[in-house]
């Protein structure tokens, strides 16, 4: 029998980074394999110690392979869950990095095959870059990264994603599809189209070239989403529009009270300035308390690291690949009410 | 005599962090003094090793002191610049730090004595904390530093600023007074509302605790400035008020393009995406070249280092001290020329 094997499909910034925090473990025992619609792309991937190996086309990348991470834009992932579907095999765990998660479900859900175990996941992570060359180990660190198991996922497919997660240094944060989409339209999506608003602004005006000297920091932090790839901004607003244009709304209205403050000047400025900035600090040395899940199944981050890179895991990837999952739907259900998840996520 | 003396007026992120990197200079043969309304900020300046003395009085900060630094907000400047204009020596060399400078200047004319020298600054370069514990010997490193002469400085007084930037690590930039304001209003005033209105609109939605829990660095990044220094900002909005409703106006213009195309969808979404991607990568990879100034009033990085921190400079700030400019202003008006300035920048 191969050796486990994990696929990394998609290596550009947050795959590679996967990828090399994976293959940085001393005690795997397990195969890193990639594959990405740019040749360039895996090839650099491969040589930066991101993968082991990779291979030619997706059925050679799932066929006989426990774990698979998804790390493209999201319809790249609608069309390999659509049109490879029915290379996973029996009892593997799918997840994803894709910016949305109610669409995602929904396509794990209608293509792939009743016994493949689709947990959705969106690390809260990014840099100025795209590509592998950008990619670090380290990327994940600290980040919050949302996880969106589909209804039927077993509970060991969740307990292993969890494990992933924690292994790459982020912090795991169950959240329904829904919800998230809702959310990451507000702080993640909404934000792209304000920096490549006040870029274009700038670039386009007449006086570019003085502009374009005298930016700095400023300018460099609140622009910086708009170097990010153009593909998976465009599906994000493909996914995800109505929340967008919804948010989007509302920060127009806040400009409108803003520019009023402005022309009312005195007072109302300052507070509105004074107040922010308590807020904000308020924010980052208070952030909001992560309900952590409970019960038997959330691994600590020792353990689920144990499990994933130890025996443990090695045993359950040979084991889920040509198992059908023992947990049955009913077992499902209640880990997910442990979890605190509601009944339906990933359905709407 | 007294050692000839640098007084930094402001000790906060800025005034501190400009201490720190004058302090670290080995072959330094003056004294740094510091002053700042907030007692508890000058302590810790001092604490921080950015000045060598704290004053208890702007007289005692101003007389006798060959170079002054005001490192405080544009209010806080015409403050000190009416209040004490009469305390500065004669032939003593003043800049600034504020982020507007046509008021600066105009205020430097109306109140500095004649045989003052007002060379205004403002260096492109903050952080996510103000406050003199945020500071740093390397805020200003490969940043830009706008610099605006008053049209009566002398050109001893345009090199010294000059070098005190340059040995600061920081790249100067000549710029009319008026140009600065419109294009800092631009890239670096509106920003502050962009990332005011963003934190804003998110804190006070009712999702905020599951938004605040998703958000990652990208909603840290576009927010950032809404942590500034609220007087700072407040005071930079009634200063420029005019610029920046003017590039809030047509960032509001941008918003509803970006809206259009969000709501067309297809084509155009991913256009925008990827020429702004393009746009923005050739900016940082080919950013504007900048305009040195040319002629011999202009020194070397090396020269400058060297006037300002061995005998020269010292010699100077002695000379300076108690003596009226040598310079007349037919000589001043040659020496703008040369450095590219308009005769009367500061002036609108």
């Amino acid at each position: 029998m191969a050796r486990s094997r994990i696929a990394i499909i998609g290596t550009g910034l947050i795959g590679t980074s996967i990828g090399l925090a994976l293959a940085a473990r001393k005690d795997r025992e397990f195969e890193l394999v990639g594959a990405d619609r740019d040749r360039t792309n895996v090839r650099d991937a491969k040589k930066l110690g991101a993968i082991d190996r990779e291979v030619a086309s997706l059925e050679e990348a799932l066929e006989g392979t426990g774990l698979v991470i998804l790390a493209v834009p999201v319809q790249g992932a609608r069309k390999i869950l659509e049109e490879a579907g029915k290379y996973f095999s029996a009892g593997a765990i799918v997840t994803d990095t894709c910016s949305t998660k109610a669409d995602v479900l929904r396509w794990a859900a209608e293509f792939l095959p009743e016994n493949v175990h689709f947990v959705g996941g969106h690390p809260m992570a990014g840099r100025e870059k795209s590509g592998p060359k950008a990619a670090s180990a380290d990327l994940f660190r600290e980040a919050t990264w949302a996880i969106t198991p589909s209804p039927r996922a077993s509970e060991q497919a969740v307990s292993t994603v969890l494990g992933l997660v924690e292994t790459l240094g982020a912090h795991p944060l169950y959240i329904d599809a829904a919800e998230h989409d809702t959310y990451a339209a507000a702080v993640s999506h909404l934000p792209i189209l304000l920096s490549v608003a006040l870029f274009r602004m700038v670039r386009d005006s007449q006086g570019w070239e003085d502009a374009g000297l005298l930016a700095g920091p400023a300018f460099r932090d609140l622009t910086r989403l708009a170097s990010g790839d153009p593909v998976m901004s465009r599906d994000i607003m493909a996914t995800n529009r109505e929340a967008v244009l919804h948010w989007l709304g509302r920060f127009q209205a806040e400009l409108e009270t803003v520019r009023t403050a402005l022309e009312l000047g005195g007072q109302p400025v300052a507070d509105l300035f004074a107040s922010t900035q308590l807020d904000r600090d308020n924010y980052l040395t208070n952030p909001p308390v992560r309900r952590r899940p409970e019960g038997p199944e959330a691994p600590s981050a020792q353990d689920a690291v144990g499990r994933l890179f130890v025996g443990g895991f090695y045993d359950k990837l040979k084991d889920l690949t040509n198992r059908t999952p023992t947990t049955n739907s009913r077992d499902n259900q209640e880990l997910r009410r442990k979890l605190g998840l509601n009944d339906d996520s990933g359905e709407r």
